[in-house]
């Protein structure tokens, strides 16, 4: 099975089993608009691609926590599009959760998500318990307090921020948090994957900065210019446009030089570098070559 | 220690850790907000309880699942008091947490706490690989999709609702949670703790309706006439005072008569029947003797 059905698998898996019969009818549908039809699925790309350069030796592992990565993410895009955060009524090219369904089913699919994530992993770690632990305190740490998403997203309403810790948080901590529980899945040290994943998270940062600044609503499916918008910070505000793209080509280097000795070291390589030039805005992609 | 202490003690450990030196100052302040000082710990104990019935021979496992069991209450709390729900301004006789800290860190602070219950466990459980999964999945069910405290939230949203689908999911859930996690905690098997756990959160339902009904907000903490002022069930609307506080009677009754054989089954029972009576409102205590 290629990566994206294995990714698109798990987290149907996952889904179908929150949403069972029994669930009440409307959050199973906010639930599954929240999660499918998915984005680029990033996260979940790069978890799976650390579990495979790793040797992958239990694949129903890796795809669990490729899962558990995944719905997490798309917990804080429903939450961080609520009205008391974005209020952004689109996402994906589509109505945002709580434009579709409402402020409570929205608040609850996001809840409900975050739990689904760790029940992900329980249920395929049964027989990798040593792995379990881990893989659960990984991502804990990179989607709680107190320095993951959650902490990013509450550095926006405090007075005096550290950009570097607030980017760290907001957007960094779950790319290491996918690099190192693939890592993990596969049962090597995930230590060693930290840097990889907090350069590509640093590198995704800027790209998002960049698409927000100089991108099309229409090529990213949401709105543009909502850093300005919300005062906060851009790295294209910043640092200019011109500047901004070579820091990204820098942080993809870096990312690429700190990848661990591993069996399929050239592979993650090659995903890397193709996933570095799909981020760039179209507007770009000239002057980047 | 006393079983207030352990809980305490096992709550401080886990907040103490999210809310460590590089959280954000704001979503810290309100994490502790949400979890200090407690309410009467009702699930915890239950939790604690059930665990010594047992023979409790890891207690850093049942702290550790008795803390879970209520940041997640602590959790739906803080998000059931938002706005977009019961839009409440008191908890526990002081202000909600979206009142002091505003909506985004009430959202944040409610996400955070369901994170950080599942990082406990699995932080407490590294050294009984075979319970940490029962205890993530079991806590899981009681709170996310299809039938834990989210789906009981969502079912309020609904046209069609089948009311004891509803208390089961939004009360029952967390009390079948805490009393079979105990039981998993000490080693032993859950399931027959489900049907204990099952009565007691319906007891609790019925007696929480009865002082939602009948009681003062100076004695719960919160204002009272919530389920009328928002259309929701109460068992005082449908059965009347006289017969809910029976119904209340005859469940705690049940739950007594369901306590699987287990060594420390008396204390247990001395437990419940000391929380029934600290359950019903003063109003009606004369009447219910």
């Amino acid at each position: 099975m290629d990566t994206r059905s294995r990714i698109e698998a798990a987290l149907e898996k996952a889904v179908g089993r929150a949403c069972a019969g029994k669930a009440p009818p409307a959050i199973a549908e906010a639930v599954r608009h929240a999660v499918f039809p998915g984005g680029a699925r990033v996260r979940p790309r790069l978890c799976l691609a650390v579990a495979g350069a790793c040797g992958d030796d239990t694949p129903a592992l890796s795809e669990a926590a490729c899962a558990a990565v995944e719905l997490l993410h798309c917990a804080s895009l429903v939450h961080d599009d609520m009205p008391c955060f974005d209020d952004a009524a689109t996402r994906r090219g589509r109505p945002s959760v709580h434009a579709l369904f409402g402020e409570p089913l929205a608040l609850l699919a996001g809840d409900a998500l975050i739990v689904l994530a760790f029940e992900t992993i329980a249920l395929e770690a049964v027989e990798s318990p040593a792995r379990m632990a881990r893989l659960i305190t990984t991502v804990a740490n990179s989607v709680g307090l107190p320095m993951g998403i959650v902490a990013g997203q509450a550095w926006e309403v405090e007075p005096d921020i550290d950009m570097r810790t607030y980017h760290r948080a907001k957007t960094g901590s779950l790319f290491v948090g996918a690099a190192m529980s693939g890592a993990i899945a596969a049962g090597a040290d995930p230590n060693p994957w930290r840097a990889f994943g907090d350069r590509l998270g640093e590198a995704y940062q800027v790209a998002d900065d960049l698409r927000d600044a100089v991108g099309s609503a229409a090529d990213i499916g949401k709105p543009i210019g909502q850093d300005a918008a919300h005062h906060r910070p851009n790295a294209v505000g910043q640092l200019g446009t011109g500047a901004a793209l070579a820091h990204l080509r820098g942080l993809v280097e870096a990312a690429i030089a700190s990848i661990p000795p591993c069996p399929r070291a050239s592979e993650l390589e090659t995903l890397i570098l193709s996933e570095a030039k799909r981020l760039v805005p179209k507007e770009l992609a000239q002057s980047a070559a």
